[in-house]
């Protein structure tokens, strides 16, 4: 069908953190007007424990009187100046996508549905899965499918994997209930661009079988948490979570069907957040500025 | 009890809305760091159909290099050239609130509650009800309670209200289960200064019973509405709202149990974001940066 | 994928209803026991302000010592002693389902991946659509689509659409975003099996556009209504309600949006409810027994 | 202020838990029946991986035709034969609650609230604090206040404790942000009886600080849990909990803030189940009907 979006405005998007100190909107917002660019989004946040400002900003260069280089240029000069870490994007874009699957696919299911609707600049690049479970959903969504054995020695595998990513330039890895723990290797190499769905309210229920876990402890409420992947399992910073109130009654089978609601809508919002650049990872810690 | 509340920092809260145009957030933010006036908060939002800028300011003034009224008085160049209305507020402050109610008295004791905790920065005047049975609890916290009997005639008793409300220079005015309709007049007079809890989740069940209305609707969800009043019944601009699930078992007695602690966790919230100053009234719509 | 969903068991699901009085869960049960048919499930509701009583009962029937049309054929004489209005429905089964669509599909694929993946006993017989937008959905999952044209004398379609119903057998009418206004003759043809998505929180917003209404209203939640369709537009039996919360930055395509994820979420549970026959309707209200 | 809450109905309340097996639901009905005993109300539960039955009656014994003392000694040889625990309860009945407190009112506030407006059957029998902080709100409640020092032999504390509560004979414990472990004999005298708000969403952050862990780990929403308490800290049986959003830019304060209503609702909620005998304890679950 014909989904009528809203095409993403020609822009920027700045996102920027640096050591607080008076007069940062300002500069900052004062150095894009210099040129004409103008702020259609405005995002800042302040840690006062850290003394750490964070800032988002969405910029419409459509009247700017310089070329967009120069722009982007110009304002190294003031990033250095405050210390500043800082990145720009150009809009539109959509951003080059692989999801990594292995049996249940309520995951995948969600996050193409969403990428064909437009809710959110993708591109999903191809789905890779260690079990061939997916491969019918992935090719019905005219998508190529990348069967990966895990032998014994994993290893090989997750080289393989690598070898797909970076032969279709893939920007974010999604690990939509991908069942391996990713080498450490790779979580350094896709830091901040790899994003797992934890089938649990994460920090509880860390590890396997988590609605196993959460049943046998009898929990009233169960969630989903989508963050980053770290190498120490379960514990990259938190970008989004999701609960669901179960009873006495229900299952394990029930909170599995139960958990997947929770797991759809929070690793679709987290995958959202993630692409339209609303993220800021600070340590352990994810800045979201949500829309 | 001692509660520990961080001190509310000196300063000022600017709140502003103008036509839309580029360069706003840098001219408002450069007047303000001129000056040395650090921002500690900074929310905006453009409205794209209507073309209006909204803006709330923090400002830490401690560090300012000229009078806070020179600052406040320069301000209005600005503001005039960008079209726009503004108010400053001087931190820290304690809201005068006067809060009406009849017999119903979960709002008023939430009301009460979280003003001793300081969690919102208020100083209740008094409570004045057209019933006695919330007295004992006005009297408890300490506070005066006045009596007004609606006669047939209730114009008389609104004229003796509004007496007190003028006596104790009252700023903001909750209806906490106030069980009468405003006249126009009181309404025109506290246009954005009186707030209303509906027990329902509006614009559905206006008016009275709202509970019985529900059950007899059987919805699956009940709610209850923050809202700003005027002469319209139920139609202010509405600043919260809360549901709660309910089932068929649930009588209509069970319902108005439920629905309390909706109303309780809208009314607080709703009073909170007002007296923070985190709401700018824009015709039928309320605009609430939260906290 | 292959879901390993847990075979139903074999047995009956009974709906009573019938006037309250003493001994009516005794003398339910003990039928049932007599003949060593086994409660895996007892649910029962009195409404004393109607002074009904409403029981549903899911029976194992592997031990039965008699014919299952005899259990059956014997409890006539008790339903009737009581005054009652029941229905036995045996299992396993699988409600055959049409699902009736316009243009957007989000609701059309919540049901078919539900139905796939063996959440419900359903069985969709076909898609029909006013419209060719939803074709490639249906027909990618393996379903017939019909497309019905609906003209200026819209009486033709509807004719059709029934001719359709009648010749797939189909026991349940969802409209997954029909934007067609049903005839009075097919409400009442299909009364009590067929399920209308809302796309607002019931009783508010009915008729058309209602995200829109919702924006210029203001409100901070929109909804979604899971309900039977009667003649009268938007007001049978609710089944189920969802809502989300929203802000003052959201445009109405953003409430539209967001809405999808509540739409999705309500009719899926609403027909779960339907086809799991946990469903009894009394007037304009449902007594929903949940899982 | 006058409530009219409706008085509850002369009658028994009966609990009863054990091995799963066909006809239980018509033997223990058919059992009341015989007498004129009605059932208001019937839940039932069978655990189908541990085979054992769970159910809770609320029956009127208005027309009861044998003294109740016969109904219930005539019970016994039923719920022998079945094997099963059971208890029962006489209607009306309020249950002696005592309330522990330490420094924070938030809990003890919501308790007494709803206790005076009626909502649960409890009488609150008094609060016993480790620190003064709670006194006043006591004494305005017209309820003794009990302090006693926690010396660093904190034994001699704990006998005090328990002295009061068998002076005062009271039913049932709570454990309204008491910042005491409670010593293993205490635990175990009170099994089942003693019910604490942890402010966590367990089982994540057990122990102390848990709004200052919450923080640090940058999760997205925060909780309450109310459970039984066993000498495993924070582990016991879970009756209710409760969860509420939260952001990048909130505080530990505002987490403290925000975890205040969690706490507030999942006590009150959990405080009502129990005092309403609607919950079985089963090994680390609660099987909770809820109303």
């Amino acid at each position: 069908m014909v989904h009528s979006i809203p095409p993403m405005r020609e822009g920027l998007i700045l996102k920027l953190s640096c050591p607080d100190k008076p007069g940062l909107v300002a500069r900052i917002a004062s150095y894009a007007s210099e040129y004409q660019a103008n702020l259609v989004e405005f995002n800042q946040f302040t840690d006062r424990e850290k003394g750490t400002f964070y800032a988002r900003l969405e910029i419409d260069t459509s009247g700017l009187e310089i070329p967009l280089d120069d722009f982007k240029a110009g304002f190294e000069v003031l990033g250095r100046s405050l210390g500043a870490h800082w990145h720009f994007r150009h809009l539109p874009y959509r951003m080059r996508t692989a999801v990594l699957v292995t049996r249940t696919d309520h995951c995948l299911n969600e996050i193409l549905w969403r990428a064909t609707l437009g809710e959110m600049p993708v591109e999903i690049t191809s789905v890779i899965g260690n079990r061939e479970d997916c491969r019918e959903i992935a090719e019905k969504a005219g998508l190529p499918f990348h069967f990966i054995e895990m032998k014994e020695d994993k290893e090989s595998g997750f080289r393989e994997i690598d070898a797909i990513l970076e032969a279709e330039d893939v920007q974010l890895v999604v690990l939509a209930r991908f069942m391996q723990i990713m080498p450490p290797w790779m979580c350094e190499k896709f830091a901040g661009r790899m994003i797992n769905i934890h089938h649990s309210f994460l920090p509880a229920f860390i590890g396997a079988n988590p609605y196993r876990q959460a049943y046998e402890r009898g929990v009233k409420l169960i969630g989903a948490t989508c963050h980053y992947v770290t190498s120490e399992l379960d514990c990259g910073p938190i970008i989004e979570q999701e609960v669901e109130r179960v009873h006495h009654h229900h299952s394990v089978m029930d909170l599995v069907r139960l958990g997947r609601d929770c797991e759809r809508s929070a690793i679709a919002r987290g995958i959202r957040y993630h692409v339209q650049d609303r993220i800021i990872i600070d340590g352990v810690r994810a800045i979201v500025f949500p829309d």
